[in-house]
């Protein structure tokens, strides 16, 4: 095999995101456990003016499915940020999943270089494809997944970093 | 341009650690701005059973020299883990840069498929190059150098994303 844009996207974030889901099945049982009422969780933020739990899962699906979308040149669908319980953060993550396995990869391969426009904080900015993917996409995408595992380690969630990695691609 | 793994590998990698460096400098300029003794911070975690902010920077320095040594053929070279103070920090991962930059992409491209033995918690795994690069390195290096920014912003730290991201990639 040659690495190819297809493999450093599309099934990169549906790994990332079956872990997500699988510390997020973690913390509602930890919350059932321990007689903690689950939007403690879900609102539960590292410093007052971060975002809780629940926006960093959305946000972590945006990127997720912007990324395939818009490598293979397609308008990222619109996801409504109105998650408010564990049973809602994990139907949008496998929402996103199921968006991301529709791809194949002849829409993503060859898209190195293909003009990507992401709205970033109010303006367009202008990518290429591989740049977009390496120094944007996955960044804020392990950014947001591994912020929320953080969020829930703090709260005393039971997770460990093998949760976060998934078993070992061998 | 064809995606390889050297551009998926350490470029990413030295882009990731002199954003780490930047949010550290801030992290030092905090301290001292606050009157707050930086031993403070070098030692700070997010639960008692959690690494501190030191051992999280060690962490991620080991997979970003480790990924191109080991697609490349290469032995990681050891580096004691005895950092305890922002300026040691630093010169860890200056010296892990200066590591990665003496990689020339033949070195690293056509590692795909390459067997890559990495010992994990006690065992040796044996990965092939992609997944170990993809489903292994990058997403344990950001998984730490994330876990480092979160345990600052916890401390109250001005940061926000964009010190993590550093100056979008297009």
């Amino acid at each position: 095999m040659t690495l190819s844009m297809y493999d450093a996207s599309a099934p990169v974030f549906i790994r990332g995101l079956n872990q997500l889901a699988a510390i997020l099945h973690k913390a509602a049982a930890h919350a059932q456990a321990h007689k903690i009422d689950p939007s403690v969780l879900v609102n539960a933020r590292l410093y007052p003016d971060m975002f809780p739990l629940a926006r960093q899962i959305q946000i972590a699906t945006d990127h997720a499915r912007g990324a395939p979308a818009r490598l293979a040149g397609i308008t990222r669908p619109s996801y409504p940020d109105t998650e408010a319980t564990f049973d809602e953060l994990q139907a949008r993550i496998a929402k996103t999943i199921a968006f991301i396995e529709t791809f194949k990869p002849e829409q993503i391969d060859g898209s190195e270089e293909r003009t990507i426009i992401v709205p970033v904080r109010g303006n367009n900015i202008e990518f290429k494809g591989a740049p977009y993917l390496l120094g944007f996409a996955q960044p804020n995408f392990y950014f947001h997944t591994t912020t929320a595992y953080a969020i829930l380690r703090h709260c005393g969630v039971e997770i460990g970093k093998m949760d976060f990695l998934g078993s070992l691609p061998v």
